[in-house]
């Protein structure tokens, strides 16, 4: 069965296999024909022009199939997705075929010009853009309905004839990358730029804002420390504690943004235009003409998306919110019922039952979590966004503002309506940590222990003991087609965000959360860097510029803990003995504080510049060349 | 006299003067000889191709000239300053010489497809743009120091050669437009897009606003006005006025955006690419490589710039805010003892006594005003900006800092210190409308009056008796040579962000506020629209997208007005009334209730989008129209 590939390998040298197309089992032999036929096919006749493979494997069913490029075509394709690359004269410059000899490292024999994750999401892109002609639906399935212009792939998939496509990984470089990202125990920074040509910008950015956040927190936990040890108390330390922090946690926002800026600007996506989007997968909608594009495509009433924002999503999570809080009522009463069954029978079950209420709350927690999930997912997949970036912002939006309540909301109640600080400081120390440990275990090592065990068996079967590397493709390809699938940076930034939230929100009450959570990040980086390289299926890689809508999300938190933390220094006890007479005075002043730490961010964060002076320059040069390439074109027309 | 000009008229019966260059009295004949040749001189040649003629007047010295362009010379210069106009698709495009005939009423032999304000703002823009090739002076005065690629103009202005450059007016679509504008007296909108046709986008933005500005105050002033005619001083119906206001103001500033969008659509300028900015007339440094252009022109570091401006006017301002909040208390000292006085030994003199203090506040405010005004010019000038446009924020930013100070600090000091709510309510009053009658004086009726009497002097002086459309050449250049400038729109929008001020900030003290803001502000309209069209020269057209950082500024004030009025209801006897029993539970309601509005405030700005639908399409249209023809272009290249 292997001598299909070794004749192929011999006839088609040039051949290194990228893409893995899974077609459904039993798919008809009308459809396989008529889609490679189509990737084959010449850009002219409305084709991809890629090269496709069919994977031999013992089963005779042929549903697995290997796609390539040669290495012009992934030339011209890098100039259709606007790559931007380093030129000769350390410019970044969008590449394009006919300038391609001015470019950095260009030689028409150096395959290693684009990186391979960059050629898997050129490869990516064709075949998204691989559109019907005049076909009226799928060959073989009436039922998949096709238009002119509708992508093929994705029709292929929502009627799951295509199960998934997903770029190879290649053993090698990912054995290299291991090794320098957490192959050994060393102080150091992340190797960014060889994660980025492996995994692309959008995961890389992760690794880098996680990393950046780690530095940022160190600061905040070794100033935190000494009110640990000494047991510092007085109200002085804790203002200029929480004092720094609010301005802290507004510097290292902004500076993360000129930090990004920096990174991608080398990596060429600062610069990047940004590509007409297409409606995303689910999208759908009566045929109409799109008053963009001029096209004919499903059409959605941007009133009727409206309505069925405001008038149901939105009365759904307030409910959820709604809910939530009742639920943690619940909670509390409970809480108080078991200690004063406790206090009442003292005895052995008494005091077990007094955990009883908490190990509930948090499995409730935990479930009404994942309920929100699907049902956030299903609204707003409803609301029938046309982008796949607005979808996702409305998605993270529902998401955020309800976890943000399920975990803050109990420790808002100790704070603002109990008034037990240390109540709270427990609450909060019990909270991060079992997090911490759940979510590292959740994420990373309980799906890489199951991922081991699965390949044991898969290496079992097919009767070899070889290493990763000596694997055979055929191999590769069943092994990975199995792993499971990344589902974007989503949950990694909540966690994040949430672990932000932890450390900012009552920072003035447990100075020692900044510790916990820089020591959560560097296992974190270590943990989510296996998960990345072990665990998953390769991920494509997605060109991004900035963090996005999470960068919204951790200044907003900044803003409400400026407002937390000034509410908890005024309910201190000792800065309450500094105004005896008055509680008036005390809340007045408070209230001023407050205004001028809100007032001094905006400033600050108007004042620090998003882009480093270098790249301002650069940028502004950009774009004066392109001013005058103008004018020299219109003088010449 | 007269006999030059005829003769003139009858050989080039195209030319028709649009700009008035003054030369200094006894320039040197070599230098105007040197400026019409580089003027006329074809562009290839390093010249601006333009038609020049001189000015024959009464006394022999010739230091006027007419510039007039050819209509193919101006529409090659509506290419390069990248002029956006409709297409016959209805779309708004860049403007091309080539596929001038794609557009909208033009014809080559229509002359009034450019409006003369657009030909006008081109001549500017290529009279700048004359740049020294390997002059290294000026012709005839050594100390007029030139390099390459200098800009000609900018240098002869600099060393007073050149004393002015204006356009000419049309008395012809002048007498049209002032009667459209304020001729007749009717109840309807003002006749924008001719205000813009003639004015340009800056000055029309401004009148727009203005007229936006007073419509939206309308709801405010009708709510307001039972408040005094009844008397109402129940604390809910304070409450809910100041509410309304504050969302309101939050409303409107962000549907001006939308209203704003639609209207620079319409006329291109939402479309018009930023042109690169030259370094701005006063800009100075040692001759170095500028990053950016790669050319050789002053280069000034920013690092010196930003010390100058942090250590050198940031002191200097806050010195002044703080001299400002001195001069204040001594007023606030005078009054009192000029009260006391008055209680002790009552007389006529005693009484007139009384308003001594108020008469010479206003003085000294006035005064301290104009000598600021003068330090923020010279220090933001000293801070040697390298862009017009960086100095203009700087400048506003500086100046509007103050003038809040000067005028809302006595109202701040008896509102939250004095806590005289009848006071706040009286001098509310007293500076509102005092301020609103001065400026209409002093900014339109006065000017108006000194112009008309130095017109009817020039006249008499010529002996002529004709209407103003009958005035000769000649005779127009001569009397609008000698009008005011007109220096920006900057004055009328502080003088309305001052305005805005008394209505938001302690709206819910003086419910009338709006009622007189709505007053004043629609004879403003009238007699700022007197001061464009008969006081000042005409001013050159300068295209523009938005009222640029007005918009903040308005914003800021908007979130300021949150507070006080929140503070000015807590403070309010009938609230207090509530909450007999604690002050405590008052305040937190109070912050409560303030944090509760400024959330909602952000969130309405982040849920209204900037810009209205169908601009939104529009402007995605044309991105990806020129998306598709760049991929068909690197598709042929």
């Amino acid at each position: 069965m292997k001598e299909g590939w070794c004749s192929f390998d011999i006839s088609e040298p040039n051949f290194r296999p990228l893409v893995v197309i899974e077609l459904a089992k039993g798919t008809k032999e009308e459809t396989r024909e008529w889609l490679t036929k189509r990737i084959v096919d010449k850009k002219a006749n409305g084709g991809a022009q890629l090269l496709v493979k069919p994977l031999v494997t013992e089963n005779d069913d042929q549903n697995i199939y290997l796609v390539g490029a040669s290495h012009f075509r992934l030339l011209l394709g890098a100039e259709a997705v606007g790559l931007v690359k380093e030129c000769n004269d350390n410019s970044m410059r969008t590449f394009t075929y006919t300038s391609r000899k001015t470019f950095k490292d260009f030689a028409e024999d150096n395959h290693n010009f684009l990186t391979m994750a960059e050629c898997q999401y050129i490869i990516k892109h064709e075949l998204e853009n691989l559109r019907a002609k005049d076909e009226k639906i799928i060959p073989g399935y009436p039922q998949a309905k096709l238009y002119p212009g509708k992508s093929i792939v994705r029709r292929l998939l929502t009627n799951g004839i295509l199960v998934q496509i997903f770029p190879l990984h290649d053993q090698e470089e990912l054995k290299k990358l291991r090794h320098t990202w957490y192959g050994r125990v060393k102080i150091g920074y992340q190797p960014l730029d060889e994660i980025r040509c492996y995994f692309g910008e959008t995961i890389t950015l992760y690794f880098g804002f996680l990393e950046y956040f780690t530095f940022a927190l160190i600061p905040m936990a070794v100033i935190g420390i000494p009110y640990y040890v000494f047991a510092w108390e007085d109200y002085d330390k804790y203002v200029m504690f929480a004092t720094f922090n609010l301005l802290w946690s507004t510097v290292i926002l902004e500076v993360w943004k000129r930090f990004c800026a920096v990174m991608t600007y080398r990596w060429g996506t600062l610069l990047m235009k940004r590509q007409f989007e297409e409606p995303r997968p689910g999208f759908h909608g009566v045929l109409g003409i799109n008053p963009v594009t001029g096209r004919e495509e499903p059409v959605y009433s941007s009133i009727r998306r409206q309505i069925r924002i405001y008038l149901v999503s939105l009365p759904f999570v307030c409910l959820c919110l709604y809910f939530s809080l009742y639920v943690m009522m619940i909670y509390f009463d409970l809480e108080q019922w078991a200690l004063d069954y406790h206090q009442e029978n003292e005895s052995n079950f008494s005091s077990l039952l007094l955990f009883v209420p908490s190990i509930i709350y948090a499995v409730v927690i935990e479930i009404m979590n994942r309920i929100y999930r699907y049902a956030a997912e299903f609204l707003t997949s409803w609301e029938n966004h046309r982008l796949e970036s607005s979808y996702q912002n409305h998605l993270i939006l529902k998401v955020l503002v309800f976890n943000f309540l399920n975990c803050f909301a109990s420790l808002f109640y100790i704070a603002f309506v109990l008034f037990d600080m240390k109540l709270l400081r427990q609450s909060l120390a019990t909270l991060l940590i079992t997090s911490q440990i759940l979510n590292q275990f959740a994420e990373a090592f309980l799906p890489y222990w199951l991922q081991k065990r699965h390949k044991k068996r898969m290496k079992k079967k097919m009767f070899s003991q070889k290493t990763d590397t000596d694997l055979s493709l055929v191999e590769q390809v069943s092994l990975e087609k199995e792993m499971g699938t990344y589902f974007g940076t989503f949950d990694d930034y909540l966690e994040l965000f949430l672990q932000f939230g932890y450390v900012s929100l009552f920072s003035c009450v447990y100075p020692l959360a900044a510790v916990f959570a820089v020591l959560n990040n560097i296992t974190e980086i270590y943990s989510d860097a296996l998960k990345m390289c072990r665990v998953y299926k390769r991920p494509f890689a997605e060109p991004t510029a900035s963090i996005g809508v999470w960068q919204l999300a951790f200044e907003t938190m900044s803003v409400i803990s400026v407002v937390t933390n000034c509410i908890l220094i005024g309910m201190s006890p000792q800065v309450n003995a500094l105004f005896p007479d008055s509680k008036m005075d005390l809340i007045l002043t408070v209230a001023l504080v407050e205004h001028v730490l809100l007032a001094m961010k905006f400033v600050m964060a108007f004042v620090i510049p998003d882009k480093p002076r270098d790249i301002q320059i650069k940028l502004a040069r950009l774009e004066f060349e392109s001013l005058e390439a103008l004018k020299q074109q219109n003088a010449l027309g």
